[in-house]
């Protein structure tokens, strides 16, 4: 395990960094490379971030933070990567070539050379203040920007388990320093577009029960995608739906990728384990989030998945018997 | 303006408390009430909490933390309630004998013969806690539960602007304490009845705009709750729906009382001013969420705060120029 001041030298030491995000980049991949490149810059270095993916308008106050600038690439950063494979196709040809990875998640594979990875932080964007102040480099309110942003879109905005005293330390400091939480939060959780309400309206009239109400499900054709008019973008966050329903301990949704090929994703009370019944259909995943992919038709695939979901509910039952 | 050693004192110095909370209780009037008489029988005073209204079984993990006992009632306290009216029908009886109002609305009317207001706490819970510092009493889990939740639902789960760097640090203690947050929250954000879906599907199905789509609308009608089985509470909330969608700046909510009269509840970006739109229906509150009824069918009721808010908008564009 390497400690934060070795990873402070390395970045010293070093110039020209190319810092990768993940594919369908979200705040704390985005937050958190693009606030150590402001800090990296801010100390006369060369960096740039790269995604394989548009990064959404949305973020704009993120990545209008640094300079655009070109320079020969000579030190190759992940941030908030767990598999290469994340790096999406653009970015491939990185992946044998990361020599540092930053990273909170717990499943990370560990393909860099070398590896800081912290899986107590509730985002990177917590390691990466850290790491900031460790370089004795000034946090700004552009930088706290970014901060805030990985810890609030990692935390479902402070909701989850996983926001801890901490993370709320480092929120009431970013405020002070300057970052307009409200007008984030705002943008991050409060802001559908009008395809977006027309494909939750559309979802919503799927929405139904199995296994004594402790299950509920919705899904997603390709038809109602392209009805609503909504984008991959705006089907984000739709598996949240059914888990909210009282009294439901795991949440299902089946989403249409293409002819008899669906997206499954599981949403429980975490005591029920969503990644070992993902497991059974080759998925993965948290206790509380995993997803799988099973082939089939709408009719079977949801038969198979209520199957594997009320199975593990009725042995749960017998076990506690 | 009273200090805080002086409220306390006052606490010190009498026994036998009655705390009020407003009528349709929220997180926040309930969290800082029992926090305090919780707090109050822990240093061996009489205290209880009363409310007009029966207190969703929700806050059970709240109305739970006290002892419940009988005694002469001596002292009335007034917490988190900005007027004598939201007292509520079975409270009223209290209205001229409050001794201690503790509150942090700026619309507060002074009704009590001693208060304690400070508008600068996000919340009511802001107040209390300090007060229980002040007062040398220990804050357990239990407490610690309390004041997180006033905190979390009156910023939104630390979405809104009232949520403050101090808000947040308070909220990071009280976990530390032991304050179940994503249990809290869970229960507080995430967890939706059957009717109130049915509802919202309903009303999703009623959005509409106009004034070049920077105002969206919805409409509830006693019909809808009576369809989908919703009651009262369910109904809580469906305002924040229609300035969700993208780049509208007034949402207007239109709720069906009673024949030919209905509840208009407009969000807006803080900029265009609510209040001063309500305020010409003898309605009220702030600049970014305020209140009116208005007399007559849907239809005209629609025309009526239409009319009123493009207005508004038109006159902001003109001014601009």
């Amino acid at each position: 395990m390497m400690l934060l001041n070795e990873v402070s030298k390395i970045l010293y030491n070093n110039n020209n960094f190319v810092l990768l995000t993940h594919q369908s980049p979200d705040g704390d991949t985005l937050g958190s490379a693009y606030a150590l490149c402001r800090a990296l810059q801010m100390i006369g270095k060369n960096a740039k971030v790269l995604c394989s993916d548009i990064i959404p308008q949305k973020y704009d106050y993120i990545y209008n933070c640094v300079d655009d600038c070109e320079f020969e690439e000579l030190f190759i950063v992940s941030v908030d990567v767990a598999d290469t494979q994340l790096l999406g196709d653009k970015l491939s040809l990185y992946k044998d070539k990361i020599d540092l990875c930053i990273d909170h998640h717990g499943s990370n594979t560990n393909y860099a050379k070398k590896s800081f990875i912290d899986s107590e932080a509730s985002a990177t964007a917590e390691i990466i203040v850290d790491l900031i102040k460790e370089m004795n480099i000034k946090i700004d309110c552009k930088i706290a920007e970014c901060i805030y942003t990985g810890l609030s879109t990692d935390t479902g905005c402070f909701k989850y388990a996983n926001a801890k005293p901490k993370t709320y330390r480092i929120a009431a400091d970013m405020i002070e320093i300057g970052a307009r939480s409200s007008y984030i939060n705002k943008l991050m959780f409060d802001t559908k577009t009008k395809e977006r309400i027309e494909l939750e309206k559309m979802v919503l009239n799927t929405l139904d029960f199995t296994c004594n109400d402790k299950c509920a499900y919705i899904y997603v054709t390709k038809e109602m995608l392209k009805n609503s008019g909504a984008s991959d973008d705006d089907a984000d966050g739709l598996a949240a739906i059914p888990r909210k329903v009282q009294g439901v301990r795991v949440g299902i949704t089946i989403k249409e990728k293409d002819n008899n090929i669906f997206k499954v994703s599981l949403r429980t009370d975490g005591i029920l384990s969503a990644s070992e019944i993902c497991k059974q259909f080759g998925g993965g995943g948290h206790s509380a989030a995993a997803g799988c992919v099973i082939n089939g038709n709408l009719k079977s695939v949801k038969s198979k998945i209520f199957e594997a979901v009320c199975k593990e509910i009725n042995n749960e039952r017998n076990n506690s018997n």
